[in-house]
């Protein structure tokens, strides 16, 4: 398919077309130019419980209906889905939050990056150029990205020439991913151009400088956020408090049971709205047989309510 | 009274009933069953000066209507009312602020946790059941809580495993003391929910996990939150900087000093409107002796209108 | 010109007079007095390539009409325009934004403080005293500010005792400045106060406490802010990142260098809008010869509309 | 028995003696005198797995055998000692270490502190001198040691005005506690002269400034240090790293298991040194049959002489 | 060759060959069992410039003859070299040094550590196990040390349960590099122990926890520590300040110009011992023509006198 | 003078004199050359109370027999004889002490540095070379140290660039002060080198980068160390806690107290070595009206020993 050709297609499809062909373009040689080399068949042999679909680059592939429905997740019901699978560190805080009341929800594309070593850079680059491939920048990374992502970037913390983006690369990211968002553990610049763009954003740091001093080492590989270690592919969930990076065979339990949590705390409220209880009485769960009847009774028919609300969209 | 009986009350009245009804029970073995014991005796002991009634459990009572007047106060004001009085270390800072735009008030009703540790703990628990009293969780001192209280908990600036409530037992709080508010030197989880409550609150940090690896030793006893030697019945008040502890016989003079300041700010920022004067002219106060006497005058008449606005509601 | 004239005439200009009065009153033996002394000649001597009028204290007088430009700027233009000339040490972070979707523009008006020490305060004190001004406050300081003044001062990031202002003297800096604005190393009171006052201010911390403990020791002398020089009369500049502090000879080209990157940024995100794009080959420069002819021409159209637009005014 | 009667004894008597009478003197009176409560009987109700004898005071007395055994223990030895028993929060670090190279072993004598607030501190005054106690200081505390004992304090991490001695209080409670030790969150002040006395402390901090601003609030009542709820009575015992605080009923597993582990490391290193294995095939535990075999006839062989080597003493 | 075999050859032979075989065996399969992979050959790839032999494991083999020659370098002289080469990020500190006094010197072998997730480690155990290996631990890598070795662990600054070893492993790894040394971005346990073995170490802190929560990610693959990109096979030298990482080209060039340091320090001292020139005189280099022949006379002489008596070794 | 002849005389002589004529001839030109200035009249205005003899430079010169008297005190003696003149501000602590167990003594020689920047700079060495002034380094500073000076330096905290000497310097220094001694709020490099180097110094950091992007402001001029103003000639005297910089005019007071101090100290622990007595009935002061007496008589006895062995020096 020739440029000229997708000019005349619709913006979106456009998008999403010149995406996937850039990524398959990329594919088979970017896991040789890369310094930190994680190919598509690693990727699948190490998410062999993947219960959906793949992205083109191998990533599992979380459906947009669950990723709809994260956006109603609360920290609570996410920490307590993975703790009965004994996923204990899957969740970082200590960033700023651009855009606190906005839950950002994704799935994992990570970028690596390391201080920069001359010696070593060279090799890398001079490896992408025999590939045919562009040099080895924050840039490549971020035209790689699809619809639904969310950016995950290892800056190791750095401020000072750690900025992964400023106002304009923000907007293609918003853009390439329809506003699925960003988490750097580094820095932004251009946060006034950035808080007028439509995107959550979770970031350690603002600096005017741009990137530098730093050499880009790894697409896609599993990289460390904070004391998580992040998969490609996995569904990325951000609230005001932090980020929790889900893998994707645990998606689904988490939010069916995030169902029964949302019914439990709206039964709670309700009843305390009532005035009548102590709050041992009611929570975490009642006391007394007729309360916990009246409560199971409850739950069975607004769960019925919300699966019968979700079946009819 | 039965219980079934207070279903047919009002809301309102049915929790300050209830509530009621539950600290006098528990009030004569509560002392025994936690660690750190601090009796009604001896909280009537320690605060002799108080010059209102009191609680049930011994607390001074801060009179409504002058909870009432403590929303108008400003941090300069309680500061400098506080000094006078020589209070020096009853102010902590270094908290989230959940509403930087809503003075808190209220009454202080202490909770302390300490590190778990099992021979202890099974000690005090031991004695609770003997007392016939519920096992010592956050729930059970926040189900002793009180219209008009606010809940100030030490938990020594735990965050992971030290989140006295989620947004479950923050809606119970707020309902209990009628939007009182809370103070943790501690942390909070789901800030997501607690945001769409209607309560201030003041913690050091945000987490998923649930309370957990530590012991309530102490329900209403002396308790300190950074700088600070907070005592039950002390009246809380929270500013977008800060928390300050009043202890109660020197919340009069703290409040009839503040409508002194209020006034004097008031004709200092309207002299600085006129343009004509330096700082220095007018503020801390005139040179000028005619100046001088026209803020007598101002002060005067304003603070006639005030208390007889005030009288008159 | 006597008092009384003064308040016949319209507020505003009856400030501007006023204080170039004191000002000048000032000016010979302010530099007598404190103990860091930074005359007027000095200050000449080391301001030689200011292309602009001089303010009578002899700071630059960066004319306002560039100050209104500067009202536009972003992070990233004045980073380059001032990386451009070799000041890369310009910038200063880590405050508190009071304002942080309102940009700070104003003449820097530098004051420093140093810790208390008796005998060396006395003198200084002594001096002030034999030459007719003045005690050595803050309030002196403040009382010389000037409209289009921002206020910038060194208290060594101290917290106690160190609140430069409560919300009395913030107002009145905000009726001196005409909204200029306050850079403090050290803190403010009275935040609930000054919340409701439409001036931009970066402050360290907020402390209750009034400031103490410390001696005036210059006014318009060269001071460090975080790791910045700041020189009196440098522009200052704040977005919701930090603080910039830009020579007077560096202005006008930095203003005419960001209208560049104003268009540059207009022109990335309407490409990026199309979705025809890699972002690489839009950003930082187009690769295609065609596209980089399409910007040039863009370039120029826009250039000359802001200009004859600015022109016009 | 008079004063003149003690000066004739040896000194190391007298001051058993004349500590145990000040002790004895004290007991039924100083828990009434302070603000937090904490009787002979309340610690006897919550030690009831102690051992060993107690002390005068109440608090449990680990034997001076078990403490002399402790000298020789490692933190890997405690630290599984306890985590056996499920104490997981029985270490406190982050101090300054006086004599890294020199094992602390002692019993905790408790003191509290809490922030001065002059209402309470006189009530608290007034009850001592009822009592017929002296003024409520740190030298009060001091006053009561015994031979054996650490004294640890709970200053809340001060430092300014947090000194709990200087050089002559630390000599007094080194002669007191026969060179026990002193653990304090909080500061030390005279660190020079300090450096010259022959015990171990572990600090916060060193500070000028003498103790200020506080009151005393407690003795020999349950405290915190960092994560640690210490009982008075624990066996402390320090090493270069930090503090361990070890209940009483545990002693005797975790010296036992600490015998065993010491001949395990000792056969470790003696198989290292023999540079025949890898380090997988020795530790933890020898992986080949032959190898297992002979290391439990030395690990039998060496206990039985260290046995009988104690057994001999 | 015979376990028994071995037992008859002396220690060091023993543990040389032994060492070597494991690591032959290991190397083909190690790289497909780690989660982040990098082959023998990509290591080759790039480290291109290595003008060195190679050890087995394909890392470049700094000459012992110029490991002893490192061992007099000073930081000074490192960091000056290092310039030279545009090698600007080599350095790291902030550790806590266990011989200030004594240099490390030894090639790096780096082990990469990943906060736990156990659906990716049972993957990678899984592949280990299937090629034969040993469980993916701490001790697996330390197993395949060198002498010469020094231990490069990037545990991402984890204390608790970061610990990579305790004094036994800490024993084995002094026997298995010949006293090389080891470098963590995380944690040790037992330093009582740890300080009486003999081998440089430098570590974030300590802590009685053993290690845990970790997955083991990558052996002998880039790894970051601080702002450094460390590869393996670097020559790295630890002062009583921090650790350099030398890449192996660069390491004669460094040496040889440390000569001529360590020469002009002598002399420059030697000139202000006669007391006769102000520092500016003499340092950086002499003004004076005649002191600087004097100086080129004397460095000329000297560096003769130090390579012959180095040739003579 | 010849410098020929100057390699005439005794090494010491030699170095005093050829201070001195560098200072004389500095000193008329210096105070025009460096931003921030104080001259020799503003140092002597400042400095009323000096009652010694004054430097060339104008600085107060506390004798050397103080000097030599000085060595003997502790932090508590220091502290307190402040504190009686309401000196509360003359203590910074926080540094990395180079010999914990050395006092340091001298005569404060101040210098100040700012960040780069590169217009004021450029004026700044326009006038030095003006006036046949050095480049205003730190070189040109520490050429005009004086035998017994301890030099003290503002680099504000800098690490990275900000190390005032490497070991070089570092040796000049503490020839031309004879070992008095260096106070930087700034790094130092070479540390290996400087720790065989006998002169006493606190740093905040190590780094191993030159010093730069700073200029050279001030030369004894008054600058801020922490929390201090220090004058230039101020008595410098640093423990293994700090540094105390206290005022020509208090020296005297403070040593004498120090005397019956060190006496108090010396009877105190006398009195606690026999082991009758609590710590209360001793110290502060002894209760018992005999004891009082016993003390007052060795105080007395001791204190005419103390004078009468210096007087006989």
């Amino acid at each position: 398919m020739t440029k000229a050709a997708i000019t005349t297609s619709t913006r979106l499809i456009a998008i999403l077309t010149l995406s996937a062909w850039m990524m398959l373009s990329f594919i088979p040689t970017i896991a040789h130019a890369q310094m930190m080399t994680f190919s598509r068949q690693d990727l699948m042999d190490y998410t062999p419980q993947n219960p959906f679909d793949r992205l083109p680059d191998g990533r599992p592939k979380v459906p947009d209906s669950l990723m709809e429905r994260a956006r109603g997740l609360s920290a609570e019901e996410i920490w307590a889905g993975l703790e009965d699978k004994k996923f204990r560190n899957q969740y970082a805080d200590g960033f700023h939050v651009l855009y606190p009341g906005k839950t950002m929800v994704g799935r994992a594309f990570t970028v690596q990056f390391m201080p920069e070593r001359a010696d070593v850079d060279d090799v890398a680059e001079a490896k992408a150029k025999a590939h045919g491939l562009p040099p080895l920048t924050n840039q490549m990374a971020i035209d790689m990205l699809q619809p639904g992502d969310v950016l995950v970037v290892d800056l190791f913390g750095k401020k000072v020439d750690g900025t992964i983006v400023g106002d304009n690369l923000f907007y293609y990211v918003m853009k390439a991913t329809h506003g699925g968002g960003l988490v750097v553990d580094g820095s932004i610049r251009d946060l006034d151009g950035i808080s007028e763009i439509d995107m959550p954003a979770y970031f350690r740091s603002v600096d005017p400088t741009p990137i530098g001093n730093v050499m880009l080492t790894g697409i896609n590989i599993p990289i460390r956020i904070g004391g998580v270690t992040v998969m490609p592919g996995d569904l990325v969930v951000g609230d005001r408090e932090g980020v929790y990076f889900i893998p994707p065979q645990a998606v689904k339990d988490v939010l069916d049971r995030a169902d029964e949590t949302h019914v439990h705390d709206e039964w709670t409220k309700k009843k305390f709205d009532e005035g009548k209880y102590k709050s041992s009485e009611i929570y975490g769960s009642p006391t007394d047989p007729k309360l916990k009847q009246e409560y199971q009774e409850y739950l069975k028919k607004r769960l019925q309510e919300i699966r019968s609300k979700r079946d009819s969209h």
